[in-house]
């Protein structure tokens, strides 16, 4: 949410820069899959525009150790290395430090103009979705999801949302504040309740933090509930997503891995220490399977969850199958 | 069903033409999704064919305000909207009043030809899904539907055929009519006895009005709860629709708007004010979910309903993610 | 509903008017499974009555004759099966003719005094089930099911009732009429679209003809479809049946048969000949099974569908386990 | 868990002490189904035995003031309706005010003690359900759970249990500390990581504040989306239920009504005005339907939820179907 | 299946005669949960009779040895416990030798009479549950099931059997062959084709060994998978048990534990030494969950397996709930 | 398995070879899906290389010749056609023998190496899949099921295997074998005890016949039931197949049909005439729906089954809709 973090690198020591932008990810000061994505960036551009010398390949070598080590701060997060990714795309072709330094720089600069026009078409796309006089539940603080909510606000159509707590960070407490901030009227429920209040609700949208090609969304611990909960009560449930949340490695086989964090979140307000004895589990993210998900709502267009894989493809070259190289024509042999 | 409607009018005073297409559509005298999608077709070839004059802008204009017309006419019908934006593709690049002329002529003749070569396809790819001495359910008179039906039999592979009576407007007649004139033994049952009859059921074949994004499909209401019978009794459930009846606009985000008429055909045989004090309801269609589909049926294949954004993306023009301008080569940098 | 068909009777020529009893109940002009039973019970009563003679074994006999003979009229229904023998339970122990007269007048009086309170129960207990603000929907047209609704209506919290059709009788209208008679907001809708509407409901109460011992519940076509879309959307499903509709028989294995009525209901406003070459299948009830069914009200309170046995049991005498004569004390011996 | 605040009673005023009770009740000094039974039986007891007069109406009216009055500490808590209930069932058919007093004192003695050993049996009893070397969750803090977990666990059969924190209250931190203080391995969750650790669990054990005629069960906010998690996940889910929380007025059509309490506990650890504009809605329980229990632990066995009807009427006397005086012999009429 | 075994036993050294039939139970010479019931009740009997001696306390104890003699030939066997509980019931109620032996001898008169008429009256109930012109699928080999599906057989009303092979014993060879011996078309598959036929079938029909308190039914490993196949197809799945099968423990918290058997079974007809290294896993038996069962068959009726519980009450006496002395009447006093 | 065949061939004669490859495939000498297509790939290269003559259409047609042969050796399985179709993708477009022998050649060089490719590519993407610790099932014997599990248990990851007998060929013990010649733990369990151990499993991976265009896989008998057992313990269900294995024929309407073998193998170890009047089911193959199935595993990613159709487009020329020629631009007409 905090894209100062950027502005505040000097022009010179450039790896200094990166690591204070790969910290500030890591001490999740920027925080949510697409800030850090562009925090990362953009420290990539200005690393590029920074950088002295003349030789292309240590030029080269240095990118790579700066991706690394942005990379490296949340090693989990699938946005973060697709935001490198596509930073640092078609770099490799340049042929000199010039060359090589366009290249990232109008990456980087793409990468972070489409990032935010694609959160404006979510909003003007995902409001479609949310019939008029809608009661809407969301879970955690996901800008993609409340652009979409408070754009189907502004167009008259929702009645009330209710937002959890989104325990043990208590997001809800920021989704609360920025939806009455804007005048949407808001209720906040403890996480144990949703399924009480489901019968209730029209649509349910959330954010994601990544979408495998499966299309699985790993999302916020507690969506998976709360879909499973929608999908009982017949309440179609929305997940919005950028298509850098998309994940090109789970499409090669990898299965996301759910970062677990410290016990004081969970103990809190209590400390750890004042209950001796237990062990403290705190896992960030889970699963929700693609047959709880109505639809995905992306900058290019609703798609079903079962799409994600053709999504993943469009947006990276990833290998087809070269089985010969006839012409494939429609002459059948047999 | 009925084109003669489109050969009724005359060359002269093309725009009234255009508006008598766009009232025997409003009026329900051309029926059907595949229907009234040729009729404003061919509207919009004969208006092109009789507009007089030399301002290819003001033919422009003057196709926009017939397309606009004709689509008013069942503004929540996608075929027809995707039959007239067909129908006009490409119109715009025509840089006179011939060329325009020629591309809308050509277009249409095209999108009619080929809306009754996609019937003939389905007949024939969907025939395949039928297992040899099916008996089978359909739901009001669908000709995608029949089509299959039909060519099944042909082949020998229909024992018998169970059709609902379709309140309000008994479309069932016309369907059992139509397959007891070419000999296939059919059932005629009422609505509510679907469930009963379900486990002797083989195969549900069923026509569409609009496919979303999806993968919903929105038909003749009373469609999903014959789909949910079927999921509960293990029974494939089968859509058949031309690729036209794919919804763009749910791709965008849109929702698809269920058209409610008015009380005296759910009133029927009596009339409203038989009924004092009584409220009618009567919602056209109904939207089934894809996970109760087990195939559509399409001219150009047999796909899964979760296929249905790719369907759509390969029709219309969609555009798609544009992050970044490099080769989005193989090479990985993290 | 109308019982003044009993009151036709002379008191001479007593099997006469049994047969007349009978004939009204299978020519429908004695509709519904409470009254018949009540008709049914009421015949035997005026027989007994008015049966001339000392040879108790010859009125016994006479007694089993008239009981088979309004049996016959409807040979599939509990409700009048149940009413005969809860009438002449215990007669065959009467040793006088005037001792079978007096316990045959009495259990009449008891069957349909009580058949009668458990109806005026029944909308006690069942009003409780239905939430404040309730939008209530029900098929055909039970006056259980109706008596609960109106019930709650008067207590403030019933606020619109959906109504079926209810092809191919269209009890629909009756019940429509009923309510909006007694100022209940009504809104009548097709059977199809009962999936549709399913969503903006609260709760389903509908009536029963039979219940069976596994749980099952037998009503009007339709109704199992209407519990099947009701557990897609979480929406609790209520039955509401005097324990006389529950079915001993099918304790003792009997499956409950379906009446299959003739064609002229279903080609209805049609003739059948209109539509040359078609077969119309007309089942009249269909099977609820007792996963769909949140609760069935009785006279003797709100029961799981599961405990159909215990309350058959309790109202018959059924033959328990006798597999010892020990005291079967809590004494174990391994 | 507290029974001394019934000691802290003086022998003198007794109805000061009764008001005394009831309010420490309804200010949750007294907390859980049990123990407010507990301490209400007890203050009428004490009641009893220090009412000074002769008058056995006056005190039979006496008593009735008093047992309104503990009742609507928390009017919705069937277990103190059920022990006040049962403390004076039969006190009317006392003579004289000895009587009277006799039967209540006894009455209580009995339900006290006859509530603890309900609570060891279930210990011994449900202790059965848990498989050797079981994983087990539970939420919120049932004494009648932990009871059967422990009594596994000394039998060795526990490996650990997972407890949730129990938002708003945060009971889940008085379950984790008696466990860890008994040695049991026990881990903390929050509320929303239900679903993602549910593959690990063997078993769900919970209590029940309220068990109702058709099976459901009423208990603490978030129970009824864990019965959902564990139903997905193939989980048995076990809960475990003194008799006394049966609630006789759902046999007779009551809804159980869910109480709702104020926002600062959902607030929490902010203040409710330090989010302003915002609502918050703090339901304290929460409905499990039938379908998703495996089975009820009470004193008199393991049953079905299913059987609770048959519980109730065990219990309490309610009202049977008289339709009839005859036998009920097997003689069959028909 | 053979009885022989009981006759075989001489009437002099009577412990040694119950050791026998001890063996030829865990040697499986004696199968079938009915066969070692009446076995060992029959041993009992015969071991009563030939027992010498005045002491009435000594022959208590010896047959309380000779009972956990029997028990531990297949201490896992419902049946077996039930038999010579039912047997042995009420005899420590004898004051002499004399009074003991005649109960026990007549206790197992009317146990070994009663569970052969509870066989003939499940096939009389049962096969009333068998729509006609039915395709029935069976498991394993149970004479109730077998016997049902026989007499239905008797009465035209079934068209084939389908007969699982039952591996590891391959018991589905007895069903074929007694099947086919009698007339009745049959058709004999292996276990994992088992849900490719399940949509031609009408009705499940099993046998059971154990029936537990929930109304879960422990059988032949397979069992449960069948029952989730025809689940899956709307398919009605039947158990038949006799009373004797229901299991009193279960009530009281056991858990049925499932016999695993040696490696040789799985290997075949291999030996477990040609596959070196391999593991072999051999449950006998798994467990159904009630849900998927449509109704128990037991010779007191078709009840739903939730009653399961009120079966074992009705069977064998179990403590209910002892609150309070008062006459429970239904004065309320809230 | 078994590549030796192709090797077996001389190089003249070449249709007589073409026909010895034809039986080894028809009499399961040369088995598994992969195996018979390289077999017929290099089949009709090595007849393609020792056709003599200069006549290129004489060449071609005795081309269509030994593919037609070499299809009708097993004319169900889908491999073998596209192993068969790839081989002479193009050839009709050499216009001279040599050109002709060219692509063939070259086609099944590539074919066969890429499918082993393929085989290496889904181990590598595939072993992903499977969480550390995993306790493995697998059904029948599929090489690219067993390479995945293989190469996870060389990571370290899995724990145990629990592979199915798979009767009645019972190729489980080819696969046991295996695997435990590699030292993976593996336990061997019979078909009907898939249900039983499923809850131990965390995840099932099976290889496919088929992979039909709605998503549906056809594989060895009884791969359904365990989907379906997977499902419903929440356990992922992952199908491994090589594109090739995808089937065009059902984009284009066709069913895939289920081959039926003879009576021996069922009967195995006894003989058909050891069962008189028996009647021996034998399918070979079903049908696992899409929705039991988390991944599809191919050489070209992790996909959805529900992207089947995409896969086969992207293999196969298939027509795609052709409706207008306009640029089908996104300027919009309505």
């Amino acid at each position: 949410m905090n894209m100062k973090v950027c502005a505040m690198m000097s022009k010179e020591a450039p790896m200094r820069e990166v690591e204070g932008t790969a910290k500030a990810i890591s001490d999740m000061k920027v925080r949510g899959a697409a800030n850090i994505a562009r925090a990362a960036s953009g420290a990539l551009s200005t690393f590029a525009s920074a950088w002295k010398g003349k030789d292309r390949d240590a030029f080269v070598s240095d990118l790579k150790k700066a991706a690394l080590k942005l990379h490296s701060a949340r090693p989990t997060a699938v946005s973060l290395r697709n935001g490198i990714e596509l930073t640092l795309s078609g770099a490799e072709s340049g042929a000199t430090v010039e060359d090589v330094r366009t290249i990232v720089v109008r990456n980087s600069k793409r990468f972070i103009a489409s990032s935010e026009e694609a959160l404006r078409r979510i909003a003007e796309i995902g409001k479609g979705r949310i019939p008029p006089g809608a009661t809407v539940m969301t879970h955690c603080n996901s800008m993609a999801a409340l652009s979409v909510i408070h754009a189907a606000f502004l167009d008259g159509k929702v009645s009330r949302v209710f937002a959890t707590e989104s325990r043990p960070w208590r997001q809800g407490h920021l989704t609360v504040k920025w939806l009455a901030e804007r005048g949407v009227p808001v209720s906040l429920i403890v996480d144990p309740a949703v399924r009480h209040f489901m019968k209730a609700i029209d649509v349910v949208i959330v954010g994601a933090d990544t979408v495998a090609a499966n299309g699985a969304v790993i999302n916020k611990i507690g969506t998976s509930q709360i879909a499973l909960c929608a999908k009982e009560s017949r309440v179609p449930f929305v997940v919005c997503a950028e298509t850098f949340k998309f994940s090109k490695e789970t499409l090669l086989g990898a299965l996301v891995e759910i970062e677990e964090r410290g016990p004081e979140e969970v103990a809190d307000p209590l400390r750890p220490s004042d209950l001796p004895g237990v062990e403290f589990r705190n896992p960030v993210f889970d699963a929700t399977p693609p047959e709880y998900i109505d639809a995905i709502v992306t900058e290019v267009g609703v798609v079903s969850p079962y799409s994600a894989a053709e999504v993943i493809k469009e947006m990276f070259s990833v290998p087809g199958p070269v089985l010969t190289d006839g012409d494939r024509s429609r002459s059948s042999w047999i």
